[in-house]
């Protein structure tokens, strides 16, 4: 039986992530108690080995490898998870809300890939399940999403939500830096993992991005729905030709609601050099959220790390507790949330009732930016003009660069004028089969 | 009495932002009310004028030139202020906390001046007071502070808070206009008003401010403590000076909280061109809150017109009708909100017990610019050097620039290197004594 008032967490996972939200909730105990009007006490901490040295002021007797131990206890209240990956996060978070404990979470895998069927669970159950820490770190869109701007039907959001993607562009853009380089430089500096792929292949973008389109739109969103490039393939040259064209390179996601239909992408983009995203440098994140009051909102701030993310994870554990402030009795007797309440902040799939369908991103209308290795021969441009013709894709530029004399090939960057995805992809397929087409070395969008 | 379950709002103000609210509410209730899980009804509005004309779809039997018909009927739940300005306003503020109501209001002026003893009342009260469109429009700065970044300790609030000046400098600076062109422009436009001065003389930003001070420091701050310069006196040289030595020119608003000594103040400031703030062009406001564990938070958006105060009014209106929501029996019997936890909402001043004070800005420590008119004769620059030795403010770079022939003046332009405001005050005092000098022209810090 907890102290009655007292609010006790179980925090699951003391990495990086975990060791700051340790600190933050045993530093200062009487301003946090202030913020919230009752004290948060860490109750248990679930680690994987309690051998492995700590460097923090954490009591050992806190320490667990049993989950159970923060399942099962009634007098836990609000349990913590910042092990990340999918299981057995998953299965945690789906215990806990089943036992009747409000959830915090920075899990964007889980939220991504089960937060509806999370969110339902967590709605039966009338706690709360706040996430705020799984997109954008430090910057605060989830909650102004399911908050300050309620108001709002939301028409699209965009934006740079991966830190290690956006610090290997800017390498790439400002120091002329390939991108093998540009990589190692982010793994040693602790920006990427040694299995980049996640982050370079925009898998987890993709994670963030459906959970910020299921919450923007009110529709279940399932992140294979997303269309995905990554940012392995671009080349040096693609930073300085886009320059020229007055745009910068940056790993977009975005995700537009127009008619009742949701579209979803997260590639490589091209973005005017005034845009504010493309201003957007090293390993910031910036979201961009177009309402129909607000208009555009954008949010910048530090995506990820052990500060930013902690920010994100004591705000919810804050927020939760103050909402069992508001329910009187509870959790003074260490009972479970029971109040209608408690559930509000669990954002329903379809609140406003209107319909929603997902469709692939064949339909969008876009300029594009292609780069083409081609036979520096005479012809070569007619041929790939009468391919783009056929598709009724207009070009807005062409241009010949870097002309390889041994190789005898060039370097042709065209530029179109809005045109449909599918038939520009079609026509690419058709370039590529073209004998003078040596390689398609890189498609982008052009995003204004 | 009310419909069982329906939430109950009187508005009071039918201006540009009063009909956006009013449209807002009564369009797609079903939406409103999938939002907050119960209908909001717009149940009374306060006008002045009821023959006016009127651009609106709302019922003339809504209207009433009457304040009681809102302050003294029971079943009206919620009270939005859109009015603006101190009287009548504060007093109806009052009297609506007073009979019990929940208070959503967009009024800086009377939060900057009233905002402690109000929100003290509504504590008392056990209502809410909110006023998320007080400061920012559509960007969500309020809520922020008060809920998403709540587990941080904010260092500093910067940022461009006024619209108006940030056109009227973006027109200066992109343009070459002379300031009272650029002001004919934004009047034109709209973005000022006939009598410019609250704009362009920094009180609007001062009261927005002190609103946000008193938020991230939660300490009750005195607008008459923020030190102000407007931006009348700037001329189109300045902004070419700026750019020349890497400067965008903005007028700034800037708390910082070091040491428990608190400083604000609102004036025209030097940006590093690449910093995000330069970026802020137009109507576009800006503010960037630096925290313990977030770091610098950038958020940019419309900082006003109607659609975006409209949708921080309506955002306030659902969290309030939500919280309503969340007490078990009220409002649906129209009994005014009873509970703590309505309340909760309501920022205590000193939630986190630790002393402040508030400063004068002659401690600050900062770069500066200055532009002199002097007499075109040699000695000159030693005089100004000497008076800059005196008071140990050291040059970082001195230019002579526009040399006019006929008066035999020229005007130099120099920047020093980190020194204590009070020690340039007193040095630009006694330059203007020179006999040489004929002339300061700017004062600008450098905010990097």
């Amino acid at each position: 039986m907890g102290v009655p008032g007292e609010v006790n967490v179980g925090l699951m996972g003391l990495g990086v992530v975990g060791g700051g939200v340790a600190a933050a909730l045993l530093e200062r105990p009487e301003t946090l108690c202030g913020k919230i009007g009752r004290p948060v006490k860490l109750k248990k901490v679930l680690v994987r080995d309690l051998a492995k040295p700590r460097n923090s002021n954490l009591p050992s007797s806190l320490l667990t490898t049993d989950p159970e131990e923060i399942l099962s206890d009634p007098d836990i209240h609000v349990l913590v998870e910042v092990i990340g990956g999918t299981q057995p996060a998953a299965d945690y978070l789906e215990a806990g809300l089943s036992a009747g404990k409000h959830v915090v979470t920075a899990n964007k895998e889980v939220m991504a890939k089960n937060g509806p069927e999370l969110l339902s669970l967590a709605r039966r159950n009338r706690v709360n399940l706040l996430f705020e820490a799984s997109v954008g770190g430090g910057i605060p869109i989830i909650g102004c999403l399911m908050n300050e701007l309620v108001a709002n039907d939301i028409h699209s959001v965009r934006g740079i939500i991966n830190g290690t993607t956006n610090y290997i562009l800017t390498r790439m853009a400002h120091h002329g830096t390939d991108f093998s380089q540009a990589l190692k430089e982010a793994q040693e500096r602790g920006y990427a993992e040694a299995d980049p792929t996640n982050d370079v292949e925009g898998i987890d973008a993709v994670y963030k991005l459906a959970i910020l389109a299921s919450l923007a739109f009110h529709h279940p969103f399932n992140p294979e729905d997303v269309y995905r490039q990554g940012i392995s393939s671009l080349e040096s040259q693609d930073f300085r030709y886009a320059q020229e064209l007055g745009y910068a390179i940056k790993s977009l996601a975005i995700a537009t609601l127009e008619d009742g239909v949701i579209q979803a992408r997260v590639y490589p983009a091209l973005v005017p050099v005034d845009n504010m995203l493309a201003k957007v440098d090293g390993v910031y994140n910036a979201v961009e959220v177009e309402g129909s009051l607000c208009g555009k909102v954008l949010f910048h701030g530090m995506g990820a790390g052990r500060e930013p993310t902690t920010s994100a994870v004591v705000g919810d554990v804050i927020e939760v507790a103050r909402r069992l402030t508001l329910q009187p009795g509870s959790p003074a007797d260490g009972s479970p949330g029971t109040g209608e309440e408690a559930s509000l902040r669990t954002p329903g799939p379809t609140e406003d009732g209107a319909a929603r369908t997902v469709e692939s991103i064949d339909g969008l209308m876009l300029k594009y930016y292609l780069r083409l290795k081609v036979a520096d021969q005479p012809g070569v441009l007619a041929q790939i003009a009468h391919i783009l013709g056929d598709g009724e894709i207009s070009m807005a530029s062409v241009i010949q660069k870097d002309t390889n004399l041994a190789e005898q090939t060039a370097e042709i960057v065209i530029t179109t004028h809005p045109a449909r995805e599918a038939s520009v992809q079609a026509s690419l397929r058709s370039m590529a089969n073209l004998e003078v087409v040596r390689g398609v070395k890189s498609l982008l969008r052009i995003e204004e």
